[in-house]
């Protein structure tokens, strides 16, 4: 994978206050990981150190520890998607977002290859899942559970939906098809999988 | 973990016909897979060899390729489960096979150790994850499968119920808490969420 020159969303809010601004090690460094990463090496400090070309001492400066580095590297063309309208059709708007694309829930950005790595990596390291969770993921579910919300405030939804809980059952099922299932999720029998639990759990969510 | 007496389900279909009898060796095999899947160490056949203290020639006789050996490995403990009554309380009844317990959906004969190792090992080997999912995973679905397809011959569920992804989106809520959120399936908190995440899937479920 290229980088672009664009260093990754995040990045800059782990650089100390007042520190000189390097920000072209960044990438270089992000882009040490995602190469061990993707050739499925260890990741250790040594050898990012090494590849990146990049003094220990520099490293440590942007990255206060190996986890925050490996999640930051691990979420590198992932973005938080937008906004979504919350006026409109709240079912066709959340199709779309959730299960619209292959790689809509999770894999945005993303190689099938790695995806599979970043889930060994944290099945592997529960202090790097809980990292990528609250700095990553639980972020970009941020646009569709404010969705969600409003959807119930328009009298759409259930007054007493656990919107988390809608979500968990849409991506999850998303999840069951490559992590359980390990069917690609372009295949067209998944996509009509995935159509179908959205259809049930939206009939669940919705006012009857 | 101490392997029973009784070899795990599955072993004695994969002898070839007409070989001597000599199942004593297989648990000692499994333990061996499993000793080394415990303790974090690639599963090669050279330690498996070593390790279970049997020749080659006996492991190959009994498994045709270590992927099978592996995927058998990673499902002693865990059986099909009971069929469920067809008649009665439909919701109760998939509600305590599905979510009844933290091990329902997932972990059932397993530490949580051992789940996380077998997320990773399917990930890092498709061939595994599919022989897994085809000998193993698919098959304790059943009950709940047909279950559910009952529901919708007694009209509770709705007559084009897609049961395969009413099972997916449910068991993909328990998925996504253990390999997304990195929460134990026994938190008050994750309890609760999928518990309301089978409500969800339930009312979208049932005929309205």
């Amino acid at each position: 994978m290229t980088l672009t020159a664009a260093a990754p969303a995040g990045v800059a809010v782990r650089r100390g206050p007042g520190r000189p601004r390097d920000t072209d090690l960044d990438p270089q460094i992000i882009a040490a990981v995602l190469d061990l990463i993707d050739a499925e090496e260890e990741v250790t400090v040594s050898r990012v150190v090494e590849r990146g070309g990049v003094s220990r001492a520099a490293l440590y400066r942007r990255w206060p520890s190996l986890t925050t580095l490996i999640a930051a590297a691990l979420d590198v063309g992932r973005t938080v998607p937008p906004e979504l309208p919350l006026d409109g059709d709240l079912r066709e708007t959340l199709f779309t977002a959730l299960i619209g694309s292959p790689t809509s829930i999770d894999a945005s950005g993303y190689s099938e290859a790695r995806f599979r790595q970043r889930i060994r990596l944290v099945m592997a390291d529960r202090a790097l899942q809980r990292a990528y969770w609250e700095s990553h993921v639980s972020r970009r579910r941020g646009p569709v559970e404010r969705a969600l919300r409003a959807g119930v405030d328009r009298g759409i939804l259930r007054h007493d939906l656990d919107v988390e809980a809608a979500f968990d059952a849409i991506a999850g099922a998303a999840y069951y098809q490559s992590i359980v299932r390990g069917e690609p999720l372009e295949s067209p029998a998944t996509r009509s999988r995935l159509a179908a639990a959205f259809d049930i759990t939206w009939r669940g969510m919705v006012v009857s």
